[in-house]
Parts: C-alpha cells; structure tokens; sequence
C-alpha cells in the first residue's frame, strides 16, 4: 500500500519557490511526488522528500505523459515558472507540443497551457489543484503585511479593481500599476518585475494591483508575489500591494513581511 | 486688416515635426499664426513663417492665457508632444496649472490637457482643430504605404481592434502588440516607442495597432505616427503598423513611405 500512495501523485515543476514549498508540504503529509524538474536544480527537490526526480531538458510532453503513464501516476500537479517566451522556441518542443502549438488560435501563453493540461487529461492523469497543500501561503482578506494602505491608496486600488475588471476576461492585464486614477503601466506579456520597473521610471510612485485573469486555471496557475516582488517595488518607488485574498500565494512570508515593514510598503487582501 | 488677420490665431507648439507642419500651412494659407514654444528651438517657426514666436520656459498657464489676450487672439491651436512627465513635476509649473493639477480627479495626461483647454476657453479663447489645415498628413482608409497586411496579419488587425474597443473607454491602452491573437505589450504612459521596444524583446513579431481613446479630444491629441515609429518597429521585428483612417496624423509621408517598403512593414488604414 505505501507503495501505492508513494507513485500516486507527479509535480511538474517548472522555476521559483513554489514547487519547493509544494514538494515539502507533500512530502510531511506522506504523499511525496514523482518530480518532473523543468529548469534549476533536481537535487533540492530530492533534499525536500521528492520520490525521485526526473529532470526535464526540454518541455517534451511525450515524454512526460509516457513516463508518467508507465509509473501507473494517475494525479498531476503543475507548478513554478515556465519561462514565457518557450512556446516562441517551437525547435526546443517535442512533436506533440510543438504540433498543440501550431494548432493554436492564440500564441498566449495560457493557451499553451491550457492546450497542454487538456493533452495531459486525454491521456487519462488528472490535473489536481495545488490549492489545498498550500493554504497557508495563500493571502487572507485585509492586512497581509506592512502598514495598512492610505484612504488615497485604498481609492487607487478600488480605482485599478474596477479597470481590471474589464481587462481581465481579455486574457492580459493581471497587474495594474495605478496613481491618482492613472493608469501608469500594464502587464501584458512582459512579466510584472518589468512593468514594476517601467511604473517606476515613470512616475516613481502609486500602487500595484495584482488579480487573476479570466483564463487562468484555478489548479495550476495562481498569482505569486514574494520578497522579490516588494524589492523591485521599493525601487522603483511603488509603496502598495494588492492582491486577491484567496488565490494569490506570498512565497517566504517571514521575509515578505519584513521586507514590507522595512520599506513601508502596505500589501492588502481584496477579497 | 491684414493686421487683424495676422493677429488671429495662437498655436501653442510642443516637440516634434507636428507644429511646424501646421506653422507652415497656415502660413501658405494667409493665417500666420502667433506660436508660443514649448522645448526645441522656437527658430525653426520663424522661418516657417510665423508671425512671432514667444519661447515659453515652462508651461505657465497664466502667461499663456494673458499673452494671448493682451494680443486680442481669439483662437487657438494646441499642437506637439509635451513631455507626459511635466506633469509629476509641480515645481515647474506656472500657479494656476500647479492648482489644476491639484485639483484634478485623475491624474493621467489627458485629464490635464483636458483641464488647462477648459481653462483656455473659460478665458474666452477658442481651442480650435488643426484637422482641416493638415488633411493630406491624415492616414486614409486602407493601403497607407509599404505593402499590404498578409491573411493572419489582418486576423491579427481585427483581434486587437476587438481589444481596443475594450480599453479605449479606459483611458488608456491606444497602441497594441499583438502575435497569433495574443496580446504581447499594452501602452499606458510609457509612450509608443518603449512599447515597440518591449514587444520586441518579447516576441520579435506581430502587428501594431494605434487607435484613439475615447478621452482624446481631436481639436488637439490626434495619434501620430512617422519615420521613427516604422524605424523601431523594424528593429523590434513588428511588420505590420495599423491605425484608423482620418483620425491619425502621419508625418514626413515621402520618408515614411520609403521606410515601409524598404523594411517590409504593411501600413494600413481601418476605418
């Protein structure tokens, strides 16, 4: 039977914390992972209880679906980075990706995805929410960390919710960079450290407003932030966060906290 | 009466080829205008047949509006690129801007051009349209220059005005990237360029599309495109520029014209 529970479940893992963080919860709660590590180092997955680490030079989803199959693995979860500019680099796919990808009607990025997820699904593996490992890095609703945001910051994030809320179900503009009702900067398909640094060269001020966009997958797919996010934004002079309380994970609360305190950058939960 | 007509028309002249096109034709026309500069060298309009040229160091609303009336000018044309951070920077402005900007809702750049025109006109002067003195630098529906957008080029046209139509009411949002029906780069305050620029650092290709939002007012913030737009599109490897016909100013059309067919670049007019 510990045999069973051991092959039952695969994390591919792309860049960043979070596949750590998922691999050790799994690990505690007895159900440690195959691991598909795609990018970094294997070896830290296999230090945090991995059941065997397999790394992936290139996102080969034959490989992947057949490997996975053979083990018998019937339960997959994703998570981590993919560099976004990989479905612009067909020659590095295998056949079936980079056929998905042609077959595509849109390039974005959560097309390909979502494209891969159903492939991975056809194959008979469920995709599984890494949600209910993790409810501890999720961001509650209200104060997340450092001081709470200005009556004129809390109008800048109302002000960014309601422009969001036309951007969302159009598959870009997850994070808003917004002063005095101004939309400064948008995110498309840059990544948010970029537009924080352009928000910054810009006005050198305002609030961040991060949500999750229509067309990303509740499962496999949640909005991150983590010290790093409030580092590039203490540069570049932005001093409030917003995020969804719920669906958004703080990677290394302990350092975000301080780091929020330390720059006196308000983060809040919109819920 | 010549004096009279002489005396009959103010432009106030930002940066770039824009006000001296204007300067030039309403010269020809008998309707040498009055022009108070704004940044570059007021030089150039005096040999392009202005009446007089007054350099204005800063954007000093109450010199502005009593010089103009102190000359018994009526109307008035506002014309040019000023730069989009004056505005954070207080310091600089005359008292009746600074307060304006105090004052305002929003603190975007069309709302504080739309607050110092309503200013302009409460002095009794009439902020007028440069449309009908430039018809032949307005794009015209369909083939602009170089050659013609490709089948998935158009797609990709029409997937991004069906965007726009989106983010045009939002204030901000008037040029997209966009590749194989993916949104790649949206433009807030960080001007045209830097968004070309980013485009092409992320993807490499796709198609640009510049429309007006609907908080632009075309007596005096019409788009504008022009040699330097095809220029960093061609090294970004964008090769498609789409605007709206009648509603877009495209400068230097001869050298604009060379550069398209030169770099490959379909330019198109959606109306």
């Amino acid at each position: 039977m510990k045999v069973m529970t051991v092959q039952s479940l695969a994390l591919v893992a792309g860049e960043g914390k979070l596949p750590e963080e998922i691999v050790s919860r799994l690990a505690g709660n007895n159900q440690p992972p195959v691991v598909y590590a795609l990018g970094g180092s294997p070896d830290r997955f296999r230090s945090l209880g991995a059941v065997e680490v397999i790394p992936l030079v290139s996102p080969d989803l034959d490989f992947l679906i057949g490997d996975v199959s053979k083990r018998g693995v019937k339960n997959m979860m994703l998570a981590g980075r993919v560099p976004k500019t990989l479905m612009y680099r067909p020659e590095i796919l295998g056949e079936s990706l980079g056929k998905l990808l042609q077959e595509l009607e849109s390039a974005d990025d959560h097309s390909l995805l979502g494209a891969i997820v159903s492939a991975i699904e056809s194959a008979g593996i469920m995709v599984m929410s890494y949600r209910d490992v993790i409810p501890d890095l999720l961001a509650p609703a209200g104060p997340v960390a450092g001081r709470a945001p200005t009556a004129s910051e809390m109008e800048d994030i109302n002000y960014a919710r309601s422009v969001a809320k036309v951007l969302l179900p159009l598959s870009f503009g997850q994070t808003l960079a917004v002063y005095r009702r101004a939309v400064i900067a948008v995110e498309a398909m840059e990544g948010t450290d970029m537009m924080i640094r352009r928000a910054g060269d810009i006005v050198g001020r305002g609030v961040l407003v991060k949500m999750m966009r229509e067309d990303q997958d509740e499962r496999y797919d949640l909005p991150t932030v983590g010290p790093s996010t409030l580092k590039n934004m203490a540069e570049a002079g932005l001093a409030c966060l917003a995020v969804e309380a719920g669906r958004t994970i703080v990677l290394c609360r302990k350092e975000f906290s301080h780091i929020a305190r330390e720059a006196g950058i308000a983060v809040w939960g919109i819920s």
